[in-house]
Formats: structure tokens, sequence, C-alpha cells
């Protein structure tokens, strides 16, 4: 478990201006990792950090100075590759870059780092950005217990929260080729699917487009096959956490998903944020991990103590929909609910725990799903099928557009949030995904 | 779809001796690809074919002569990394491979090339093997319609055969890490289950651990997020077969399968062979696809001419057990079932027709399990799981020991072999794996 040390002093400032706006997701205390390369270059991606509206490359800053050796040599072979050498080297290593950086950026630093590092800052609107890093493997568990019950209601009326559920942190194998960055379009999916009332399915352009709200949590390092990780040594496997949008084709889902589960419903797109955000950044939002009275506690594999303590972690959370016609007319986007990640019925670390139990063998860069991350109430549902009851009431957006499911057009944004009390808050910056229209 | 031509030729004999041998899997109308070096070296995997029981290296082959440059460059790349590149190049180039392959070996080769390829071969025992390539996502089908309604009527009575199956090549997201070569060894897995009378789960090492006999497809070359493939196309993308166990802990999988599909009860370990059977050197093994009568034809997007002519593939496939006490008293593995590829209630063509329906971008290197190939008749399980009907009517073996499921120190062999009649008969190669103790 990360503790607070000076990095996550809210006092601190950054001599890049921008950083030390209130409305930045990246002030210093933030200082996320990502891929990025100058917009529209054929240049290999290189590991950045984002400081308030600029970029810094990564192995350029090491060059200059401001990184330590140790540190420049493993960001080297990033490039061309991703974050995973970075990912595992240990927490002490990451933890020596968080605070080398923040004495790189500190207001205390400039003028003399501003001019030291200019050539390796960049404006964020210059550059393009791709996944983090090579995921392995990509598992999307189903943490959110009010998404779980709305959407087991719609599936299964007699039956919504199976009696698993309070027990086993539930997951599947999602699909890695398909997973994108914020700015990925996709085409709406052909499949089969089948009417209720119909004799046999038909194949086509699929109806019931949908979004679900999730985290991701990327892994630092892995373990050896047959080796469990125990539930207090999980979270120094873990890195750091991205916003998740695992997109659905909810009438594929319905005629394909039993027995096995979903497959082409969810294959065709994930989008990701391309900034992850570090556990040692997080620190400040841990929670206490409780679970509602007459629940039952976890099994003895799946409880520790630092997890009760500080498993959870605060991220306010929101989907906004921007409509083709609403971008026609320059209407911002439409904010369509907001949860938060703390009430995860499952921590990050119990979903490691629990899929390294069986000697399952976890990567450097293996990516979890949380599960959808609706919140308690009708209006905080984490998808289009929960805000509308499964298709039957539609919602009306400001410009007085209507929805059921997504049309070609949408985009989606999810938006990713901590704050606490006397702390700074950061962002994860953009998670959007625009539906294009399906192959002719 | 491959066209037979004189590599398929059953009188083609090689100077490589042990080829020539009725029994062997690999005489030279095989000619599998894998990835081998030196047994107990540290060097670098290389990519080579069998020749009975002799392993050509095939970069040295090129450099000997004996492939021509634009192979031999494609090879070169193979090093240290896997068969991808060559899975790349397109069938094309993948027939010339073969035919200067035949070239090289046959008979009426040596001894000239006998004495110039010497240095590029190995006896089979002097190498190990591992993955034959980089797999990025790996997919298993459920093909296997006896099997799916046997497993059907144990976890379902009321409804075994679900409604899509008919219509929809069912298919599930399998987890990649834990794939490994014949020779795999694996922890029986630790894991939470619930008996069906008890109030609460528990943790401990599972109880009903089985194998599942399965065919793995790899995938040539895939395609374009948001482009289908057609089904008359499908065939061009598929680079070969594998076999394919996937083993399976049925105590897991009853409790957590609900609502997602399978999850730890399958990604502790799954085991292929490590010889890639090309889709050329499967050609003279087609056989029509047909529905048997009163089931509905596929829908049209995969429903084309080739794939009923020639979309089935003869393959015998068997399942042999060998408990520690039969290896320490040196028994030979017991045959516990015999089945056919030529069964599967889709072709591979349909798997990844279906799979690239969506959208979703396939990859070369992906990998497909078929589902367990069992047989119509109650001896021809795939699994324990069928074979013992449920875990309740123990299986002897030959030396008197009794199966429900597996114990410590069992190794499961899978065998596959293609006939034909007035075809030379080829072979896959070993599968083995065995069970060792759970972690302590």
């Amino acid at each position: 478990m990360t503790d607070l040390d000076h990095t996550h002093d809210p006092a601190l400032r950054s001599w890049v201006a921008s950083a030390n706006s209130a409305d930045t997701d990246f002030p210093i205390q933030n200082l996320p990792l990502g891929m990025a390369r100058a917009a529209g270059s054929t240049g290999a991606f290189r590991p950045v950090t984002a400081i308030g509206d600029q970029v810094l490359d990564l192995i350029a800053a090491a060059e200059l100075g401001a990184l330590s050796d140790a540190l420049g040599a493993v960001l080297r072979t990033c490039e061309g590759h991703g974050l995973n050498p970075l990912m595992a080297i240990g927490p002490d290593l990451r933890r020596q870059l968080r605070h080398e950086l923040v004495a790189a950026l500190r207001d205390e630093a400039g003028p003399k780092q501003a001019n030291a590092l200019a050539p390796a800052l960049k404006p964020m609107a210059d550059v393009e950005m791709t996944l983090p890093c090579r995921i392995g493997d990509y598992t999307d568990f189903y943490a959110g217990i009010h998404h779980a019950t709305t959407v087991g209601k719609l599936f299964r009326p007699d039956n919504p929260l199976l009696p698993n559920y309070k027990w086993v942190p539930i997951g599947y194998h999602g699909r890695v080729s398909s997973i994108g960055v914020s700015g990925q379009t996709f085409r709406r999916p052909l499949g089969q699917t089948k009417a209720p009332d119909a004799e046999a399915p038909g194949f086509g352009p699929v109806k019931r487009l949908d979004y679900e709200l999730e985290v991701g949590a990327l892994v630092a390092t892995g373990n050896e096959p047959g080796r469990p990780v125990s539930i207090d040594e999980a979270e120094q496997h873990l890195f750091g956490l991205v916003l998740l949008n695992d997109w659905s084709a909810r009438d594929l889902q319905a005629w394909e998903y039993q027995p096995l589960g979903p497959f082409l419903s969810k294959s065709f797109a994930t989008t990701i944020s391309p900034w992850v955000i570090t556990m040692e950044a997080l620190a400040p939002f841990r929670r206490a991990f409780t679970r509602p009275d007459g629940d039952p506690q976890p099994l003895p594999y799946l409880d520790g103590a630092a997890n009760r303590e500080r498993g959870a972690i605060g991220i306010r959370l929101e989907v906004h929909l921007q409509t083709r016609a609403m971008r026609d007319a320059g209407q911002a986007p439409a904010r369509l609910t907001a949860s938060d990640f703390s009430q995860a019925y499952w921590t990050v670390a119990q979903m490691l725990t629990h899929h390294a139990s069986n000697g399952c063998n976890l990567q450097t860069g293996d990516l979890f799903g949380s599960g959808t991350m609706s919140g308690p109430t009708a209006d905080q549902g984490g998808s289009l099928l929960e805000l509308t009851q499964g298709g039957k009431q539609a919602i009306t957006l400001p410009g007085g557009e209507q929805r059921l499911f997504l049309q070609d057009g949408d985009s989606v944004a999810l938006v990713g949030r901590c704050e606490a009390p006397g702390r700074r808050a950061i962002g994860f910056g953009p998670c959007v995904g625009t539906v294009m229209p399906a192959v002719a």
C-alpha cells in the first residue's frame, strides 16, 4: 500500500503554469504516464507524463539530466514498445520516478529547469497518444453490484443477482486486439440477433449498441505460474488505473451469451484513456472497503487488513454523450450519469488476488476492467441499458433528441476525477469513442 | 481452399529414412512448422520443420541454399520471436515453402542434399520446443455438439442444448498467458467452490480436475477493424492446426460460470502441441461439411460452397492417460476415448468468419480452440466429466486404478492423426501435460 509523502502535498505547485489551474486533470500531484508522439508523425511512441496542458518526453528529460540514469535506461527501452519495462521495475523505482519528476517540475525548480526542460515539453494538443502498454491479457470483472442487479433483472427477472455474486469476484476474459485509446472510432457491428418472437435469428447491423462505464487497472508485475498472490501483496502488483468503456451490443449479447458468456457483443471495441494514473498518485483517495450490513464478508483469501482499511479508491465517474447533431450545433456533451468507483463491490487488490488464486500467471501490462460502475439510484446507470430500463424508456438530451441506444455519430466520453478534502484534485484525462456507421 | 498437388503424392519418400516408416507422424507429406532449440540450451528458438524423427532448422536450411532467399529472410525474423512473420506471408509463399522443402527432402534429392543439409538436421529427441508463435488472443469455441449436449445435461438437466447452439458458433475468450506446449506441467489449482448443500463456499485445491480434447487453429492473417471476412475468404486466413487440451476444474466452473462464463476454471493452464500442421498438409483430409437432417442450415454469412464441399477436416482424435503408478511401473498410457474432428458442428472457416463478423480484428497468431470433440457414443466423451457421467461412475484403468477426475501425477496425452484412403497418413506429434500437486 502506497503511503503519502511530500509529492502529495496539496500546496505543491509547478513552474508549468497550466498545472496550477484548479480544473486541470494534471497538476504536479498527478504525473500520469503514457505513450505519445508528435501528432501526425510516423515516429515511435515515447514514454511521457502530463503536466497541466503540456506533455513531458521522459527520455528527453532523462537526457537533459532531470531523471537519473537508471530510470533513463528503463525509459529508453519503452520507446516504440510501451510502458511495460517501466511498469515492471517495482514500486521503489516507480516512486523514485515520481519524486524525480516532482523535483524537476515543481515551482522551486524553475526557471532553471524551465529552460533546461523546454526541449522536452510539448503542448498536449500537439501530440497523439497510443495504448500505454502492450496488453497481454484483458480480464473484465463485474464488480458493479448495482449494474449486476439492474441488468440481472432484465436478463433474469426472477434471479437478478446470482448466488455466487457476493462471494466470487466474477470476471471473464476479454478481447485484447480491439482495445484502443481515447479517440477510437469503430463501425457499428454486424451480428446475429433473434427477436424473442422470431422463429430464426437474422444477421445485420446491431440495434442496441451501448457503452459501459468502467475503470481499468494495469498490472505492474505478475506472478509465476502456480504461485498465487496474497491479498496483502496484491497492491504491490498494481501499476495504475485508466478509464475503460466496454462498448456492448445488447441484442448480440442476449442471443449469444449463454452458456459461455459475452463474446462478439463486446469484442468489436474497448476504449481506454491513454494516461495511466499511478497507484502512487491515487494514494490520497484511498478509502475503507466495507460491505453492506448483512452481506457476507469476503473469504479469508480475499480479506486483508490493508484491503479493509484502504482497499477502495474514490473516483467520481461520469458519462457524457454528444450526438452528431449536438456536435454540428457546437453543443457541449450532455452528462448522462455520475457514480463513484469507491462503490465497487470488490477492490482491485481482490480482483488481482482472485485472478491469481488458481495459479494463473498474471503479466506486466495485463488489463482488468472493473465492470460497469453504476450508482445505486436509477439515474446513476453506467449504461444506456440501465438508464432506459432495458431500452423501453428513452432519455431526452438537452437539444431534444432522444436515445434508447447509441446512434451512428454518437460520441461517448467518460470522465474520472479524484477529489478529497484537503487534497489537490486529479483527473484521468479524456476517454472518448465514436460510433461510425456499419460497413455496407 | 488449398488444392492437392505433387507434395501430397502418397508415393513421395524422403532421404530421411525415418520419415518413410508407416507409423511416423511426420512423413514428407506433412512438414509441420514449429519453434525449437537444442535441449537444455538458453539460445533463441528457431523455426523448424519435422521430418521423421529429425528436426530441420529452416534458417540453416536457407543458409545452405535449400530454401529461397525470400523465405530465408522471413525465417530469420522468426528467430527468438515465433512463426508470426512466416504465418503472415500469405498462402502463395507458404505453398512455396512447402514445395521447396519437399524438393530438398525428397528421396530424389539425396544423397547430395543429405550431405548438404546434415548441419541443419538434429534428432527430435535432442531439441526442446516452445509455443509456435506469439498468440495475441485465444478464443475457445464450443463446436462439439455431443460434448455440449452431455455437459449441458449435467449443468442444466431440463435445457441441455440451448436454443442458440445450432445457429451461433458459441465461443468465449480464453487466457493467453497460461498456454504452454506439450510437456507442460501445472499445479492443481486452488479455488473457490461450493457444495450444493453448503451454506457458504470454501477455498482449497480443486477436486474435479479434468481435461478437454480439442483442436486448435492458428490465424495466418487477420482483418482490419470493422472489416468482416466472408466465409469464402476464411480459409485463406488460416495457417494450420494443433492439438489443444483445455484443462478444466469442474468444481470451480460450476460455482463461477454464471453469468459471464468460465474464468478461473480454465485459466490456470492450456496445453497445445508444438507442431503446427499446415492447412496445405491437411488438404487431402478435407471432407464435406453437412448438417444432420432436420437441423437448421447455417445463416448465409456462415454458408459458402467451398465450406459445404470441403469445410470439415478428418482428424482421428484420442485421449490417453498415464497415472504416476502406471509411469512408475513402465506401463503405457491407456486410451480413454477416440473421436473425429470431422464431426465438429462448425468448421474452422465458420469460426473465423463468425469471429470477425462484428468487425473484431483478428491478428496473425490468434488461436481458436474448437471446443471439446466428443463422439456421439457414451464412451467417446472428450473429458472425464462425460466419461464418468458427471463424476458419478468411475472409469477403471488397465492397472486397476480408478478415476473420477484427475489425480496428482496424472499425465494426459492427446493424439491426432489424419488418414484417408490412398493418402499418406500424417500426425500431430505429442500433446502431453501433467498435473502437479497444489501449492502448499
